[in-house]
């Protein structure tokens, strides 16, 4: 192959796929970012081809913003850290599709966004933002609690919260349910009451229920008691999940995700009191995934 | 139009349309059933397109189990009762669709189940199927409760039994929850667990979350708490959506649906003594709907 890049002509690209968007970066060899790019939902569990769509998109757009172009993809060298692909049958799927890159190298965006927070393969991260879980890599073991997905599990996540929040808001309009704060709420950033709100919500994906996140934890903070609990249930999951994460003794446990930092506050004291920040963001540890994967497969070739 | 049916070539034709399956059947003017016809899923929430489809299938099936032809159609005079089309914009677009029939009347699933319930226009039915909701008409009040549909609503039904399951289900296998004997059965049926259970979900419908309620009640009646916790909040609802229609003192009132019968004798005693049993399948109140339309329209051009 006579086009074939060299090893000084590669980049690296960094990936992180979840349900809402994708995001990449693109590093030189000396880890200096030259581009940087966004794309659409990247959830294989929520359809393969727009997944791989968005990647492809965040990719040329990360090309474009460093000066260069979508068939430059041949040189790069690819971390994604996907949602979804902890589903065997996906990883598979994705591990195998017939790729742009150079080179490319999958795992979780759990597994990504550990190495980011903490510049170091040993730690535990919980994601709280439009799904949920938990993760933590220590030595040999790797342990990943929920990621189950929306609506069968990602308790304490964003679109967890608004799914209950709506539920919570028909029982009341029905009269069979509580009063509760957050009807009024859903009325004024829905604008629909009762059926009218299951009408505004058909096709609603999971990112357009974490919307909602926020009425819940308002309503909370005014004492409304249907949003306490549902607060205190998301939060008292995250703190099994931690519990159960530092069983393992990560070096380091960080919260991720957009609503991490609110539900924080309700999550047990001495497990809120032991979270440290998040050294970078999850497409730089997808890079880092990326390059030590491909040193390491370098260095047995030439072995 | 020299083809146009005389009021003498009519037929009438009722169609119980639901998320899991349509019925058609096929009358005569002495209204005696003179064919019958299923079609796939017809509530035009989970997709218009589809749900017509359904009913067209399910009325050419009809037609030809009585000798007749698609083109037959034209002498049709349909009456609809589907789910979905308690949703406004959803009931607009299926009232203007072009459809194939002399006349079209069209109402909810729920109308037509009471309709033939009772054999009279007053009455209440809860339904426990699939989804779940509650109805009553009497006199010129009609009150729906529930019909908000999966995964927003629908508690005590076979969708909801069937998604509270594999909930507990992913938290026993986190050991983030209570053991469940429901673990054991879900993964007789699905042949998975744990993360392999949200891959053998992916894209599931309400109607596979149904399949999954017989699990429930098996777990409750040997004492498994989780199943019977689930069991009783879906009871509970019922129970409470019983005596809200009461409060209209409908002349009777029956329960409906593949879930009704199992999850009646968990529903509070007084409530289920008075519950009657049903007198006719919802597509003959769909014929009686649409017959009771056309002669009233009829009696007002002659008028």
């Amino acid at each position: 192959m006579a086009n074939r890049p060299t090893i000084n002509d590669l980049m690296y690209l960094g990936v992180d796929g979840g349900g809402t968007k994708c995001r990449a970066i693109l590093v030189d060899q000396e880890n200096r970012v030259i581009g940087e790019g966004n794309g659409g939902p990247a959830n294989p569990y929520h359809g393969v081809p727009r997944a791989l769509e968005s990647i492809v998109n965040a990719t040329d757009n990360a090309l474009r913003s460093a000066g260069l172009k979508p068939e430059d993809k041949s040189r790069v060298v690819a971390g994604l850290g996907l949602a979804g692909v902890n589903v065997p049958s996906l990883y598979t799927i994705v591990k195998q599709w017939d790729h742009p890159y150079y080179a490319q190298y999958l795992t979780t965006d759990l597994h990504i966004a550990c190495i980011a927070a903490h510049n170091q393969i040993d730690g535990a991260v919980i994601v709280s933002g439009t799904g949920s879980c938990g993760f933590a890599h220590v030595g040999n073991d790797t342990l990943t609690l929920g990621a189950h997905g929306f609506p069968l599990g990602d308790v304490g996540s964003g679109a967890w919260m608004g799914l209950e929040c709506i539920k919570a808001v028909l029982l009341d309009s029905d009269d069979l349910g509580p009063k509760t704060a957050m009807t009024e709420l859903v009325a004024e950033q829905l604008q629909a009451r009762g059926i009218m709100i299951v009408e505004r919500l058909n096709g609603a994906k999971s990112s357009d229920y974490a919307k909602m996140a926020p009425l819940v934890f308002a309503a909370a903070e005014q004492g409304d008691e249907i949003a306490l609990s549902i607060v205190h249930e998301g939060a008292g999951y995250l703190t099994d999940v931690a519990r159960k994460l530092w069983q393992l003794n990560p070096p380091r446990m960080a919260m991720l995700g957009g609503v991490s930092q609110r539900i924080v506050d309700w999550m047990d004291k001495d497990i809120a009191a032991k979270m440290s920040e998040a050294l970078n963001q999850p497409e730089f540890g997808a890079v880092q995934f990326a390059r030590t994967q491909f040193e390491t497969q370098s260095r047995i070739a030439v072995e």
